[in-house]
């Protein structure tokens, strides 16, 4: 019961610490604006929590700002700030204006201001003004998505045909600061992936996007060719990027959770991706080594496991990343092993994730339930639900990926 | 180049840790056999040099004693100690009358004498001699081999039947004390497994064994009967074990030879037993999260993977996990994977394992080399010999599973 409870309190500290708001109150405590302008911009789909989050903390400091988010996004009004609604996952005309409003709220500034930037999922599509006429942009994009080009090489030739992306949002902020909150969604937090990076130095080349073009024969008008020879910003001086609320963040949370509760806690990854079934094997395979320890120990591993449909049964990736598990950790006192979707959802499934311990595994065969048919049939749901294993927590109001969790109380 | 280095003396230093001679030098460091007689009993493969090693440091302290191992396995006379060669897999009139020499040599010994039992893989089938005829004994096996009886359940049948199985060799040796050294190559070392432990409590009961003999309708002679409600020992005071040599010490000899080298050693696991490139995929993982650090870090895991045939390449599970971790950890400075079997043979190949580091992915994608397609066609062998990633020790004159190492060089 009390390992339950400790699990309890790791899910629920690390997806407050995960939650929008959270994130962003967090970062702006490292944040000295100076006596400068200070201009909010935000753009994506917890654009306007982020916003709401520095409105309460910053008030009166703000100078003004644009919020651009996903339709039906928007909660209110934000005093001093400018909100849009725009298309996602693809842009649309009200993305191209907002985005205009973005750049114009953000022209003119002094060496002395700051622009507070803060970005989420879906802002690739929500933050966006071509550089070239829309129905060029459109037929690129048909082009590309016909090509077979990858999502990395994609991307470097729409870079080239943005007014934001691939750092120039950055350089339109020159001669002011920039000062960027990202809340990542993307395992290892790829800044020059994320939204196709707007505040970021862009690695990719001028050759490179000439190369591709090339390679898969796309359509190119004059001003086109001219634009893909234009280099995006290799350095940018002005920006500070604080990468928060990902899931390595959602990884320090239940570290610092775990060591509160008398645990001393390994963070093991923040990039976890192998199959759900051996991850769970694996961390079962720890918690064996560790069975004589005379302290608690917790091992935490964050990412985004997946799942090899062998069956038709219900279940999530967490879910059975858990049940797999069990067998590996039967009869071992004090240990169990948990792992939870951060957004209260694991696959097609009312439950964010499972729970396992010692006692599972003899439970279910008890019950003539047999763990590995279980896997087999990816039926993990109805096992865990079976033996009180089912981890729910209902819509959590963000997502930064998986946290997996082996805890072993002494 | 010093990574290499690092990995390599790790590697030497682990095997020699595990090797039977010292393992039983270090054992009997922690030895105290007093002023009463010390008689020796090896059994098993390693039965030869694990004696070898204990007439070098005791010598004439020595008694006498008894060596029982494969044919083929004793490599000449050892001073005092008879000598003999029987059957493996399946035992023979030499394992009996191999096992009777023992039994008489532990017989009438005093409380202040001692037995050095030294038991390594494949003492089952070389330390047995039945309590019933041989031709029942032998139907018994048919029987049992055609029931569909599982491996535990087996045991627990013979146990009944053998006069030194299930802890009973501890028992005959009573007065005297039972020092023992396991050389164990069963992955979480159960003592009561290895050779169905002739020296450890046995954990299986009379009725148990009668269970099992009416689940598979085992024919039962009248002594059989009697034999199958007698119970074997189930707690032992004149035993004291020490497991050396397993798969636990390859970890710890690698972890003190990590901390030698300046690292920081964590040892996650001695039981891997997930898929092998699942699990390289994980350490790569694990090498994304830490590359920030500061310290150097090793990460160690030792067991035995498995491989998934999907492919008709050249390969085995210790080369394919160390070619599933390259991509995961393309680019990454000063950071290396590598895996090997601790007997010097990974799959049908002339290699023990595999090492890759932050360059092998890059190397071989230079060479045309798509280390996905290669994984699908279990071909590790041939990618690695084209990136000098290859380990070959030669025999190494032990086996106790596998050890793979994360290395990242700060």
């Amino acid at each position: 019961m009390t390992l339950r409870n400790d699990a309890e309190l790791i899910i629920n500290n690390a997806l407050h610490a995960a939650q929008p708001d959270t994130a962003v109150k967090k970062a702006l405590k490292q944040a000295d604006f100076g006596a400068g302008r200070l201009v909010l911009v935000a753009a994506g789909k917890a654009g306007w929590q982020m916003a709401k989050a520095a409105v309460d903390v910053l008030k009166d400091r703000l100078s003004g700002g644009v919020v651009i988010t996903k339709y039906e996004h928007s909660k209110g009004p934000l005093k001093g700030i400018e909100i849009f609604e725009a298309g996602h996952p693809v842009p649309d005309e009200n993305s191209y204006k907002a985005t205009q409003a973005a750049i114009e709220a953000v022209a003119g500034l002094s060496p002395g201001d700051t622009v507070l930037f803060l970005l989420s999922g879906g802002g690739s599509a929500l933050f966006e003004k071509p550089l070239i006429p829309i129905k060029d942009m459109e037929r690129l994009t048909r082009e590309l998505l016909a090509s077979g080009a990858d999502i990395v090489e994609m991307n470097t030739i729409r870079k080239r045909f943005s007014s934001v992306k691939g750092g120039r949002f950055a350089a339109l902020c020159t001669p002011a600061r920039v000062f960027s909150v990202v809340l990542s969604d993307i395992i290892g937090d790829p800044l020059d992936m994320i939204a196709s990076g707007p505040a970021y130095p862009d690695s990719s080349t001028a050759a490179q996007a000439s190369h591709i073009a090339a390679k898969y024969h796309l359509t190119l008008t004059d001003e086109m060719e001219s634009l893909l020879k234009t280099e995006t910003p290799k350095t940018l001086e002005n920006v500070e990027t604080h990468i928060t609320g990902s899931v390595r963040q959602l990884c320090l949370a239940a570290e610092d959770t775990c060591r509160q509760l008398g645990y001393e806690p390994v963070v093991l990854t923040a990039s976890l991706s192998c199959a759900a079934r051996e991850a769970g094997g694996f961390l079962a395979n720890i918690a064996q080594y560790h069975q004589d320890t005379t302290k608690s120990l917790a091992f935490i591993a964050g990412g985004e496991t997946v799942v090899h449909l062998t069956g038709h049964g219900l279940g999530g990736r967490n879910q059975e990343l858990a049940l797999a598990a069990a067998p590996g950790i039967a009869g071992m006192k004090d240990t169990a092993i948990f792992s939870l979707g951060s957004d209260g959802t694991d696959g097609p499934t009312d439950a964010a994730g499972g729970y396992v311990d010692g006692t599972t595994a003899g439970y279910l065969a008890d019950q003539g339930i047999d763990v590995f048919a279980v896997l087999n049939d990816n039926d993990s749901y109805h096992a865990l639900e079976r033996c009180g294993g089912l981890l729910k927590t209902g819509a959590t109001g963000t997502n930064v990926n998986d946290i997996s969790v082996l805890l072993i109380k002494r």
